[in-house]
């Protein structure tokens, strides 16, 4: 039987690629510190098992495919004290905001259009963009600028009449980079001139280090060109929720995801429970993760800067860092880390940098460091690092 | 900003969209027997709620891409009872059985590539087709063939070389009919000559009212053409829990498939914990729910044949019956019935059955009745039916 091209064209996940070299060292009694995935350690608020506990519906029926009411009006909640003022028309509940994503991406481009991306970017975009046989346009950014966008002219020299719309994550993953307010509004002011999208996934919200958050949401002149993905993964650490949503005031954009969603009928109903139960967690719960998060990035960020010859972005929000590394392929050096590396039988797990950029040849050297771990582990983890550094083989420092 | 084409495209679900004529039939006090939606009123088995209350993980982490192994192997278990031998690795956990027809579709087919199916059929088929830009090859059948499939003569006809795969549901929705075992060895031909896949929708599987079933998964000969859609929905009477799965023997199929289910990362950790707890369900609920619905079928289907100048389809399985009405049109008609139309206050709601159809002005006077009510109620329901057809100005009887 024929297997389609597109899906041919999907690559393995470059975060779940290594997956089983972890095995296998883990099977040799060896302890492997992941950097690799984002999945958060902190414990997810009691609110969520706590609602779901307490359903005694007698069946459990197909919900409304918008997203439940109950859900949708705390989400509304959650803007307002954002300062964004949403009806609940405007917000569609998805199968995390992955699923928000490919909603995005199916109904803003067509075949042969193009999404623009700035590389290094998340890896799963290429995946929702060939899903539906549309391009990535990658705009290059480098370790060396700390991955911050490139001038206006120099974005503007990739815009073509097939692209359709700007998917960007702010904070960024895989960067941690922070768009500042000039980003913002060079971002704004060519969305509206070339009257493009703008997808902007903002799951890591909360987790901004150095000064306020601002989001897409809040530039009242990007209203009807913004879609905004949101998801209580990791804001809330339940990533297995997989509760996600898209927000948008272009009616036209809701009218046409509300297709979307009736075609897969409706998202899980205890799920949608627990999520809305999160979103009634204390502010401080989010400004206690926030400190514990902020710590680790002190931590991680002084590791990394004592390592010779490696250049990292200097996160400032999400819980991920960029590195350039001395090496001659951080894939091969990942996997020599966990076949052929150990520090009192210890070692660490990290995502290649190629499978982040859509440009082949680039982020050979570089990595992903998830710091999704306690202070004290991220620190083993790094000077497990460094000491691989200095004894691989191919090592170019 | 840009909308695609291709969801431009999409449709409205023909069972949902009459939603705001029932509310406001509802609103004025009228009520109304819903017979749009395959929605069973069958209380979800215990174990469900049960095992999710137990789940105590501090963090409701992401899961496997491919489905958690406790799933896998319920599901697997499941099967062998059914006489089908699977590997854990050719089931593929997904969001529904809706996700499951995603990723086949996907995977199967390229832009431009035909989808064959048989209409009268599931409409939400239409989106998964269209989607991908993948288009729908109908081939019709009738009302008064009781949509039983046409001469392997007349479908080899359809077959282009862009056929890449027949889907279709078995027992069917809408239509409620189970294929012959003559039906099935054709389709096993036509399938291997042309070397196409063959994507069965079997999540009615249990729902079969006279003599046994016979799943395509029991046709050796299929083995490498095959792929399963399954779902805990009906079965358990647990549609808003979205569990589904994809079932094949065909290695580079699973392969591909992986890629799409690392796409959107996994499927809600809770909500398989449920499903694993459904598949432990005692055999005789399901022989209970089976013979709930056999009455509630005989109960429909006598109601039906007493009605004058209406054809319905001898409905052997699934909840479903497909019914020509002697109507101009059964979506006035269902309008009429909720705007204008009651008996003691009591009206009925049906899905017309021209979204049921991809050939233009095809199944205009028809529609699908599904039986998830009590007996009782729907010999009201076919009463009022029945009633609502003498009275209704658009008649054509």
């Amino acid at each position: 039987m024929n297997i389609s091209k597109r899906v041919q064209a999907l690559t393995t996940s470059p975060i779940r690629k290594l997956g089983p070299y972890a095995v296998a060292a883990k099977a040799k009694g060896k302890k492997v510190y992941h950097l690799n995935i984002g999945q958060p350690d902190i414990e997810t608020p009691a609110q969520f098992m706590d609602s779901i506990r307490s359903f005694d519906e007698k069946v459990v029926a197909y919900g409304n495919s918008q997203g439940e009411p109950f859900l949708l009006e705390a989400i509304q909640k959650y803007y307002k004290e954002w300062g964004m003022e949403y009806n609940t028309s405007n917000i569609y509940i998805t199968n995390g905001g992955s699923e928000a994503l490919f909603f995005a991406v199916m109904t803003l481009c067509d075949p042969g259009d193009e999404l623009m991306v700035f590389e290094p970017y998340y890896a799963n975009y290429n995946s929702f963009a060939k899903t539906y046989n549309v391009k990535i346009n990658a705009v290059p950014t480098s370790a060396e600028c700390g991955y911050h966008l490139p001038s206006e002219a120099e974005i503007e020299k990739h815009i073509t009449p097939a692209t359709k719309a700007i998917l960007l994550t702010n904070p960024g993953n895989p960067t941690g980079v922070v768009y500042t307010e000039e980003e913002m509004q060079m971002i704004a002011r060519l969305v509206i001139k070339y009257d493009m999208a703008l997808i902007s996934d903002e799951v890591y919200r909360e987790f901004v280090y150095d000064g306020e958050y601002k989001s897409f949401g809040q530039m009242p002149e990007l209203e009807q060109n913004l879609v905004i993905v949101d998801s209580v993964s990791k804001r809330y650490s339940a990533c297995g929720a997989r509760i996600g949503c898209l927000v948008s005031k272009n009616e036209e954009f809701c009218k046409q995801i509300m297709k979307c969603c009736q075609a897969r009928l409706c998202c899980p109903t205890l799920e949608q429970i627990g999520a809305a139960a999160l979103y009634t967690t204390p502010k401080s719960y989010l400004e206690e993760v926030n400190q514990e998060y902020k710590k680790r990035r002190d931590t991680i960020a002084g590791a990394l800067a004592k390592i010779p010859g490696l250049i990292s972005s200097n996160p400032k929000g999400a819980f991920y860092v960029m590195v350039k590394m001395p090496v001659d392929d951080a894939e091969k050096f990942a996997i020599w880390m966990l076949e052929s590396f150990d520090v009192d039988g210890e070692t660490v797990m990290f995502a290649p940098g190629n499978g982040f950029y859509d440009t082949e040849g680039c982020g050979i050297n570089e990595a992903r460091l998830a710091y999704v771990l306690k202070s004290e582990d991220l620190e083993k983890a790094i000077s497990i690092l460094a000491a691989g550094l200095k004894a691989y083989p191919g090592k170019t420092n």
